[in-house]
């Protein structure tokens, strides 16, 4: 498309199909000189990059509004960094902050991942790191937290399953297109995270997974949430990447130790004994690290819930205030609901947060009735 | 004995009866006035103790003459505090150290624990504890490390087995007297610590194990060693009582993870969390805190051996220089053995330290032959 007229969203998007995920030295060029004019440079052959040629081809292959249409005729959406549902943490990666994340499913992005952890570990992984992730993805799911993992096979696939088993909110960060089922033996897996909570991708829709992009993924896990929880992982392995993305980061890293004599434990112990990782031998120490004490003890009275089982009666009144059809601005809310303002927006936020609500046009829509 | 003439050994090992363990009123009398003048002050009644009485009425019940002399019958003997084979680390117990120690067993008790470790645990042990203490204890004793710990059924007899399957030097210290088979169970692993080993304790022989007494022998078995190596551990423990006593002592304490479903690995968990233990997942991690790289690296190509075998050609030879019967001043064994001086001393603190030889009168003779 090159001579149509672009916005800085198309631009980004455009970006995102053609740069490597985590180039810093792309990701300086649209730094300095935004993404309409970084595309401007490299289609003139002036973006002073070494592989300049590479972007040139790629983005001659793309039709950003095209892609826009794709993803929403597959229900997906993509998510540009200057978007509402944008995730601003990730801004703390810098020129490695990606320019756009695939994204699909029914709820907000940024919301859900405010209160988030990732939980992750090996592929070889025993059944004892599969029971803790089972166990430890439901405590946190419970709670109200997101989970977060990478969709493979051994532990991660546990930590997805737990996290769904007590009907909390999961998201998959994917390392190819949230369209391709990777691993395959994950396929209803994935289509069950789509359902309930989330899919997401650096990559465009119908790449296929490359070894490089795994690494570049760790990295999102990371960013995206509020701490790092390893629960089974070999030396120096993929999962120790994501943990060491996470401490450089400043994010707190925990690892949960095993027997001496498993060498899928040896990743977590090398984290605790040289890495400055915290050990953890419940989910209480993981939340504990992260909520002040009164939250947690409010929390940990709360039973395992749906997303909606665990509404305030406050948010529920909002929820039930949102129109079956159309939207509703928060002063119609909060006339209906029969609530003050900042008691409505805080119910939207929360309702948003657990994708039953959403934001639509200059008011509010619901998501999806149970 | 009262109004016999006794010196400062007689009165330690006197007050060794009378005192109660770790009792530091006793202990700052001791070092104020000495041990003779403690004694006669608590017969006269002027002591200042609280306990006077009590005192008065034990030291009236004991001969230390007899008490040596009984230890003798045993094959036991008594190192007191002003002795040569006086562990002097236990010193750094200030007030709280022992007057005298009844030992059973060929070895030098000052030597031998010059290089040692402290492997401790629970008693109510599991399979994966077991497998590792004694893995862990005999991989420790043929690097040549003597291996201490308290006998109990569990952890620790799976760590003095472990010593002893490999041919090392491993040492019991008792909560009760030498001569006293505590736990019943372990009367034939007690016996055979005492035949290749030491069994140690600050109670008198003949003297029951009481509660009180486990705490006490816990804060031994941390002074006299160099690392205390907790491999399981229940929250609020026994043996956690000892990792805090060599924590108060600046010794290190290492703790080995286990399952995070395991109460039994709780205690450890808690040690590396809370109270700033090293996460050991391997004897490794133990051996390279305490021994420089390069003695460790020489240590490690060693095959395991018996205290006999894995001798240098120069302790050999001074071995086999020393007579069958009665001893040889170091000049002598410099002339038969043809070494230098400083060759034969070192091999001499090397034997000693295997309980190969020890200092008789003003030279060196022969502890057994093997």
């Amino acid at each position: 498309m090159s001579g149509a007229v672009i916005d800085e969203r198309l631009a980004l998007i455009w970006m995102a199909h053609a740069a490597e995920p985590a180039d810093r030295r792309v990701g300086a060029l649209v730094r300095e000189h935004g993404a309409v004019e970084a595309v401007a440079r490299i289609q003139a052959g002036r973006s002073g990059l070494a592989d300049e040629p590479g972007l040139r081809a790629r983005l001659a292959h793309v039709d950003p509004r095209r892609a826009l249409e794709q993803a929403a005729g597959l229900g997906a959406r993509i998510v540009h960094r200057d978007g509402k549902e944008w995730p601003t943490q990730l801004d703390q990666l810098g020129d490695a902050a990606p320019f756009a994340l695939w994204v699909l499913g029914a709820a907000d992005l940024r919301l859900t991942m405010l209160r988030s952890i990732a939980v992750v570990g090996a592929r070889a992984s025993t059944s004892y790191g599969e029971a803790v992730a089972r166990d430890w993805a439901s405590a946190f799911a419970s709670q109200s937290w997101t989970v977060v993992s990478g969709g493979a096979l051994g532990i991660d696939g546990a930590v997805h399953r737990g996290a769904l088993a007590s009907g909390g909110m999961t998201i998959c960060v994917l390392a190819g297109g949230v369209d391709v089922a990777y691993p395959r033996a994950h396929e209803q897996l994935l289509h069950r995270i789509a359902d309930d909570g989330l899919l997401v991708s650096e990559s465009p829709l119908g790449e296929c997974v490359r070894r490089r992009r795994f690494l570049t993924r760790n990295r999102l896990i990371a960013a995206l949430t509020r701490a790092t929880v390893v629960i089974e992982a070999a030396l120096r392995s993929g999962t120790t990447s994501t943990a060491n993305a996470a401490v450089a980061l400043n994010r707190p890293v925990l690892a949960v130790p095993g027997p001496v004599t498993s060498p899928m434990s040896a990743g977590c112990h090398a984290l605790i004994r040289e890495s400055g990782a915290l050990l953890a031998s419940a989910p209480s120490d993981v939340l504990e690290l992260l909520e002040p004490l009164g939250s947690t003890m409010e929390a940990r009275s709360r039973a395992p819930s749906r997303p909606h089982d665990a509404l305030t009666e406050q948010q529920a009144r909002v929820l039930d205030a949102l129109p079956a059809r159309g939207s509703s601005s928060t002063a119609e809310l909060v006339r209906v609901a029969g609530m003050a303002v900042p008691e409505v927006t805080a119910a939207l936020a929360i309702l948003a947060a657990r994708g039953l609500a959403r934001p639509a046009g200059r008011g509010w829509e619901i998501v999806g009735r149970a």
